[in-house]
């Protein structure tokens, strides 16, 4: 393959399967997350559609609904509850604070509906595990857009075929501004543990390194350390303002991680391996640009692969995915059972950080 | 300022002082890093020589004599301790197994010679603690060449000047192939717990991104966790062929930190603050060249210092520093207190993976 056949591949879905059909979405909350990524990027998929939006407030689904063509009906959560437009949607994407994942996702499943669940997949291993129990006859995914994201998938192509030889260690961080982003909600409930569940940045923004890491290696956490603390009033009620944490995984690669709620906004994953390393930087965050570095023997490689600030880009990948899965009854990879090896890592990592000591994850 | 004033800046020395002179050098243990990185970059270096070579082996002492012009005595072991051609040199570099430096360390002391002596100081922290003891009336430097590197300063300057805000976040690596290093000699002193002291791997390679960090941060550990393990049958007497830690900082800062003695040969020193981030990549491996990133705000500067592939060069700063303080009488930055904190990050490390818990440096 020559240099510019890879380079025309670099943002191919490896994954697409259905030549048409679609599947028409009730979006479960109307944050801004949804309102500013997940039904833009629905609105750019191929083989998805916004039909429902969910709201705790009517104004709200009104107004968003107003403000989306494609959609048929605007419900509060407790009509949503009550099975009202139950023929209006195939699926449905949860996008609540982690704490109320499980309410939806038992009333989508009871309905038959398959479930787009965001990541953590709810505030607790515990109730992680309820909802899966819950949702065992619908198909279930959790909303990792790092797995369809075109270079993450690149670099996890490029470490099975042994482009760094044996992977031994991973660097990954992600970090934000969360006041700045929810400026004008202090309150918000990232940082109100009954919602958040273990804490504020470790669950929200630590858990894309590693489930990333997981992903990329195809490896999973043995064993946690941890150190993390608040500084700042806001964070008062949680533990993790700032995090670092490193992990084994079972095939003997250790990560490095870090993360915060009050750093600027940056993401980056590296691997290192016997022959080479790998570097995304920067990654996890779905408007920037990304350039994925190879360097082995001194030489070095960066693939940009020409996105450029599109609102909602890795979101409209994960939502065809998503389509692509569920259209054609086909399994789908990030699902339940997967999404509790990051639960039981995360309750790993705050137990790390409250006990000081070395936590397996089991 | 303009950038390409800022450009032209990039590799000054902000530290010399002296006009001229030079000091004579004793080059103490003829292993590969002096003969191939330590005696080239006294070559090439402006305010130092080497005139007196020493070694456990007669052989190798003249044959490094005969092949190094300023020379002026080759000595053994003995020789040196027993105050031969004590004349010929006003300092003395320690390059010998960690376990070893305490003696030389003496014996340069009681003949009044100035001492810069290689990194870890000692295999452990007492006998590091003797050597600063027994060194106080001298000058001593130990040998972070990483602080002498110019674009590592720059990356300090740039921190301390708030180009990122406040730092918040550090991740750093440090891994070789050492088997391919020192191949042909594969019961060498770092494998051998006598000589090494706590460790293979995060005592010899570790120690860069851990001394490196409190540098450019101008902070010092107060806590950390680690885990590590070895692999391969070589490895079978350390504990840490490949290690991961997290180091607690007293200004709050986190940092994450890789060392592995079994991967591709490579390093790196991201700092994320409030604002933006800083990456030196690669960095710590003399010989490459490397380049410093600077993002803010979505925009990225890359700084590359034009060095290429000079034997030597980060080596060559280090010694003309060490000569610039001794010639002048004048304070040096890395000395024997400063390296006693890593000595106690050391031994906090290797404490925490054996126990699994979180151990305060102290």
């Amino acid at each position: 393959m020559t240099a510019a056949d890879y380079l025309r591949t670099v943002r191919d879905r490896d994954w697409e399967r259905v030549d048409s059909g679609t599947l028409r979405l009730a979006m479960i909350s109307l944050g801004w997350w949804t309102r500013e990524r997940a039904i833009p990027a629905v609105g750019d998929s191929t083989f998805c559609e916004t039909t429902v939006v969910v709201s705790g407030s009517r104004e709200k689904a009104t107004a968003v609904a107003a403000e989306t063509p494609t959609v048929e009906a605007a419900l509060t959560y407790e009509e949503f509850a009550a099975g009202e437009a139950v023929d209006e949607y195939d699926a449905v994407y949860v996008c609540t604070p982690n704490a109320l994942h499980l309410p939806h996702a038992e009333t989508a499943a009871e309905r038959g509906k398959a479930i787009l669940c965001e990541k953590p997949m709810e505030a607790t291993r515990e109730r992680a595990e309820r909802l899966v129990d819950a949702t065992e006859d619908v198909p279930l995914m959790v909303a990792y857009r790092m797995q369809t994201d075109p270079q993450v998938r690149r670099m996890r192509e490029l470490l099975a075929g042994g482009a760094i030889g044996d992977p031994v260690a991973v660097h990954g961080s992600m970090s934000q501004q969360l006041l700045d982003v929810v400026s004008g909600d202090p309150d918000q409930w990232r940082l109100d543990p009954e919602l958040a569940g273990y804490g504020a940045t470790v669950a929200d923004l630590g858990i894309y390194p590693i489930n990333t890491a997981r992903f990329v290696l195809d490896a999973d956490p043995v064993s946690v350390t941890a150190q993390m603390h608040s500084a700042d009033e806001a964070f008062r009620d949680v533990p993790d303002q700032h995090a670092a944490f490193t992990i084994r995984f079972d095939d003997g690669t250790y990560a490095a991680c870090t993360a915060s709620q009050h750093a600027a906004y940056a993401g980056h994953l590296r691997v290192i391996g016997t022959d080479g390393e790998l570097l995304l930087d920067p990654v996890f965050l779905g408007e920037t640009p990304q350039t994925l570095r190879l360097r082995v023997d001194g030489r070095t490689l960066d693939v940009d692969d020409g996105r450029r600030n599109i609102l909602g880009d890795e979101m409209t990948e994960e939502f065809d995915y998503f389509a692509d899965r569920v259209l054609r009854d086909a399994p789908i990879h990030p699902d339940g059972e997967h999404a509790l090896v990051d639960m039981r890592a995360l309750e790993a990592v705050y137990a790390a950080a409250e006990t000081g000591d070395t936590v397996p994850v089991e």
